[in-house]
């Protein structure tokens, strides 16, 4: 069965599954492999571990319903950008909170952290909330074709957020900001971080504790939008000044 | 009463309501202003017509449950981009139509056609569906502060929406595209349309006559996107190429 059909899917299987050049599938991914596609031993397959690496393999068995495989081949990176961007977003509702996960992984984020602001309305998200996006992200890493699983936080406060916050160029997405960026030469490859306003916006303290941590205002225009419209439409713009590898002055 | 808080709200008034300096809200935005704001004659509030016109009022008085009030001043375009963007959109299922109307709407869109095409996998909108993502796209506009609504329409084929596509440069979202656009200079504010296959793809028949009709390729990134985020992503680039006034070409 050499000349199988490849199943145009992305299979999930963790590093725990990987050994040498062995990899094997979890429950339910095997049962997508083996009974929705019906795979034979041969049949071609792709997976990824969601840390930066496709594997191209082929099925050896359907060992009880596990399907194990042979890795042919690995790539790295493939289907991510070139460097990473990191959100961070002011908590809003779950509803909005999903949204955001639905749409910024497959755009590429390298990360979200939901830090709940003085106008969040709400506490930092519970683990079962967590975990739901973590399953929708996952999702989405598959549905993309991506390879790197994002990491998904969350924090009680801003401040700490900041303090999580990684290095490089940081932006901040804010309706009276000028329509530019300007990121030094050597940040192309750098992460970039963007922060969002949750609904009703950063309060002042936050404004200025994002300042003070060299956030750069950037405007996304001249319409109002919300939080998660506002998280996707920021991701773009970053993703687009990265992949076309050339950034906006005016 | 003549200092009043201005509601934090754009109410909306289509034409058949405005006669001369006159505005009457309909009996929703009526109940909104009069009783959730609980405005008072002389209160200030800003509606549009949705025809690309802000108007700055002030509460005159409740006629039985009826805002009547008198227009102070108005203002053409706020919130617009300085060109149209029409978005071309192979029909996905009636929820993916929704999020890309209640993204699209808040980021600028002139105008949304859903196409069904082959792979869409369903005939073109019907009346009821297209009303209720009328209703998404008049509080889209509300929210996001702009003061035109967009144009909803559906077709049944790709051609039919071809026919019905306007003129000015015509962009396809492609994953194996070239990451580059170009428009002519005098593009810059001319309408741009954009094109985005159904869940599955154009097939090759839509994607010559796409060709045909004089449609350039573009690569939204590295990853794979669903018709709604592709759909996004394509308005977000637009939208900055025009707000930037700057074009990128590698």
């Amino acid at each position: 069965m050499r000349g199988a059909r490849r199943p145009d899917t992305l299979f999930w299987a963790d590093s725990s599954r990987i050994a040498g050049n062995r990899l094997s599938l979890d429950p339910d991914e095997s049962r997508h492999l083996l009974r929705v596609f019906r795979a034979e031993p041969g049949t071609p397959f792709e997976a990824t571990d969601g840390a930066g690496t496709r594997y191209r393999c082929r099925l050896v068995e359907d060992h009880h319903g596990e399907a194990r495989a042979e890795i042919e081949e690995r790539e790295e990176g493939v289907g991510e950008l070139p460097a990473p961007v990191h959100l961070l977003v002011g908590l809003p509702d779950s509803r909005a909170a999903e949204v955001i996960v639905e749409h910024a992984v497959p755009l590429g984020v390298a990360s979200i952290l939901f830090a709940a602001c003085r106008r969040s309305g709400r506490d930092e998200l519970g683990e079962a909330k967590l975990e739901r996006l973590g399953r929708i992200a996952i999702a989405g890493v598959k549905q993309s074709l991506r390879s790197r699983l994002p990491i998904l936080g969350t924090t009680a406060t801003l401040s700490a957020a900041l303090e999580a916050a990684g290095q490089g160029p940081r932006l901040l997405a804010d309706p009276a900001g000028p329509a530019q960026f300007t990121i030094p030469p050597e940040g192309h490859q750098a992460p970039i971080t963007i922060a969002v306003g949750p609904p009703g916006g950063f309060d002042e303290g936050e404004e200025a504790a994002l300042r003070a941590s060299g956030f750069q205002r950037i405007s996304l225009g001249p319409s109002r939008l919300t939080t998660e419209t506002a998280s996707i439409a920021a991701l773009v713009t970053i993703r687009n000044a990265i992949i076309y590898n050339q950034l906006r002055r005016i």
